[in-house]
């Protein structure tokens, strides 16, 4: 006996039944297998070698977004309640314990909406995982090549899971960065301290209860506070797992798990399909410009035009765009009032190219914001929503007084997978932003520790040198 | 200028667009003005004498809860990272950080699943809350009143917003208690510290990219970890809006916010509708037994049936209860292997209830779930479901040898509404369960100061009372 006998079937007055869970394959299984038997020495080069640049990137982001004022609010809301000084704040003189440390970095990397991009998700794949590797491979005692491997791991590992609920997940509300994010760093993290499979299955069911992150923060805080958090959240999950905690064996795709909760669709086959050969993480791409992915098109093509008719800006009369529909629904805004908004303004955005010529962050600052000459300027930026244009394309027109127009078609924008930013570009952008928060020969130290990380014996030196004190 | 023309409507092919956000009334709104002008005295007596069962039934369960492997192993994994010792952890040694203590705190409290319970929405009100409350009024040395009064305004946020989406949020796999239970910390948290309205609009917008918890986590320990994150990021929240970080100012109701993601349908009227006035927080109830809600009516019969039948035992054939369908849905485990698991199975509970007369957290051991009486007596009982029996009733029906039956019909189980647990019962298990953990004397006293914690001078007498050293 012990077994129910129906008297009737339904009990969906009180709670309607979850939908059936998925059909194999099962997803946190073939994770926590994928994760526990990698090995470093069968990374492929080009995979090995797009960790290097995800790395570089990110870490040029963190120290560069060092001094932002959600750092430093956060730092001063949290410092009073942390831990022993385990691990480096980047860019910055605090040394506190690597759970803070890790939300702080976390936060500075993603502050200027500056760091990479895994296009088919719009995740930015580091900002959850690498602050969690290098504060625990700091306090560990790791070397370089075990945190390059860890930080590939769980790149693969998010990308993956936001492949299998992408986009009707993104398009629910849910900032997928802080969603997908804590699996990333749970698995980065296990990897570091050596979980076991069932250790893994564990973490990934700790991090699966603990999502971050809604859409409607874009232009706030608290959005680079996501990253932060969930990299925070896989850590904590790892730490968890390894202590033994228990958490139920399948989160991501089990009945009432991850996938029901948080998306109308999951395809596990995302996550389980050619894993280990075929490499998402080898996908990542680079912003050229400190602003929404979307625009870089309208960007590249505004630059184009400064550099072309630097001579005739003051008869430019108007601008006109025809891009994909999702530059006006993610980056719209009209009338930014602080730089965080312009990030998400494609008007500012091809005003503050064409005056200034560059996208970087101090063309995404409230200084740029309010100049007077760019503010005139994107007022005559229009647009047209076509959704034949590619997201990474679109065509600029700009007209000139007695009528004379230029047209610069942009196919593959800059950073994009077609036309992806250099090593040499990488290079200077981590300059750009490391340089104005360390010294300069300080940045180029540093920016060449990064590029050889997995030959360093340990992390720590590299952290060191990414502090700004005195 | 500066404006779209649209040249095809959809962008559906890339990302759906987001439903219309919900029409006034804005919930984020209304409760950062109630939480910013409520005041103490303004609390009918019958709420703040709800507000302080619901202390003491949750100050029991935290101490009580306090030695279980669940809170040991994530002390061990966490408290290398943690910081000064600002607060107490119940029931233990430790000192630490407010932020960890919360966590340490509100896993105790929930993992007997023997907190109370908010019935409208199954939400379990004061884990997420007076974790976060306690340690938070002890650093600042806050009074017992500003403490309670605290308390319950988040217990009625939290309520309120699960009433708003209850079932639908519950159905899709969500762990209520964890999601809403951010809103009722930072609302707590909030007011302890005497955030702003504006403040308190950011401390629910950051609080609302943190929802914790799954369904699926059920008998496991990161259920209890649920209650336990939801006070950290509540507490956290606030401690964020007070210092100036920035958040969505309607991430409850706005587009891409809290609840288009979380839940199909969201009826912010519950938040706003009589906030102030009819109290939500004042619909708390008490668990008798240490387990799942729903098996509340069944255990309750298999006791009465022991008072009746006791010398008559060894006669017992079969039980058969009538009850509703989520009794199967919800705790239908037929053969729990661990303590927990058996908190969830109506099986063991009947057996266990009969066999030893009792409910409470010895019935639901390890050792209780092995023992070979009861294990006998659970594989013959056996459930009928009819969704017309309330999920406060049920009839046991109890057949001996030689045909007698015995029929116990159950109306409205202890510790529903109707039938509340008195504060004399509150005592019994309060010290049933902090005895085993203080000394019965030191219990004793530990409980008086809970009770009148609104006429102390400072929360830190009682915190430091109930720990346990040694």
């Amino acid at each position: 006996m012990g077994a129910a006998t129906a008297a009737a079937a339904a009990d969906a007055a009180v709670a309607a039944p979850a939908p059936a869970p998925a059909p194999a394959p099962e997803a946190t299984a073939a994770l926590a297998r994928f994760a526990s038997t990698a090995r470093f020495e069968d990374l492929p080069p080009e995979v090995l070698h797009q960790g290097r640049r995800t790395f570089v990137n990110w870490l040029g982001c963190a120290v560069g977004g060092a001094r932002h004022e959600a750092v430093s609010t956060a730092a001063k809301a949290l410092l009073p309640f942390a831990g022993r000084p385990q691990a480096q704040v980047l860019g910055r003189a605090e040394r506190t314990d690597i759970v803070t440390a890790a939300l702080l970095n976390g936060i500075a990397s993603h502050v200027f909406d500056y760091d990479d991009t895994h296009l088919k998700t719009i995740i930015h794949p580091a900002g959850p995982v690498a602050p969690a590797v290098l504060v625990l491979a700091e306090q560990r005692g790791l070397s370089g090549a075990a945190a390059l491997h860890a930080l590939v791991l769980g790149v693969e590992a998010e990308c993956r899971i936001g492949n299998a609920v992408y986009p009707e997940h993104y398009a629910a509300g849910w900032h997928i960065t802080g969603t997908c994010g804590p699996f990333g760093a749970a698995v980065a993290c296990g990897k570091l301290i050596g979980l076991t499979e069932p250790q893994f299955a564990t973490a990934l069911g700790i991090a699966a209860s603990q999502p971050v992150g809604l859409k409607i923060q874009f232009g706030a805080m608290t959005k680079s506070f996501h990253p932060g958090r969930a990299a925070q959240n896989g850590l904590t999950a790892a730490l968890l797992a390894e202590a033994g905690f228990t958490a139920a064996p399948a989160a991501l795709e089990g009945k009432d798990g991850w996938g029901g909760a948080l998306s109308s669709r999951a395809d596990w086959s995302e996550v389980t399909r050619g894993l280990g050969q075929h490499w998402e993480a080898a996908l990542n791409s680079y912003k050229p410009f400190a602003c929404g992915i979307v625009i870089h098109p309208a960007l590249d093509a505004a630059i184009q035009l400064r550099a072309r008719e630097q001579a005739n800006l003051a008869a430019l009369e108007s601008i006109h765009l025809r891009v994909h529909p999702l530059v006006q629904s993610l980056t719209g805004k009209t009338d930014p009032q602080t730089g965080l908004e312009g990030k998400f303004s494609v008007f500012h955005a091809v005003a503050a190219g064409v005056i200034e010529g560059a996208g970087g962050e101090r063309q995404f600052s409230d200084r740029a914001v309010r100049d007077p000459t760019i503010v005139a300027l994107r007022r005559r930026v229009s647009l047209t929503l076509d959704p034949a244009t590619p997201t990474e394309a679109c065509i600029l027109t700009a007209r000139f007084a007695g009528g004379r127009t230029v047209t610069i078609p942009v196919e593959h924008a800059i950073g994009s997978l077609t036309n992806p930013l250099s090593d040499a570009a990488l290079d200077a952008k981590f300059l750009d932003l490391a340089g104005d928060v360390l010294t300069p020969p300080r940045a180029r130290r540093v920016l060449q520790m990064a590029w050889s990380l997995d030959s360093a014996p340990s992390v720590s030196t590299l952290a060191r040198a990414a502090s700004a004190r005195g």
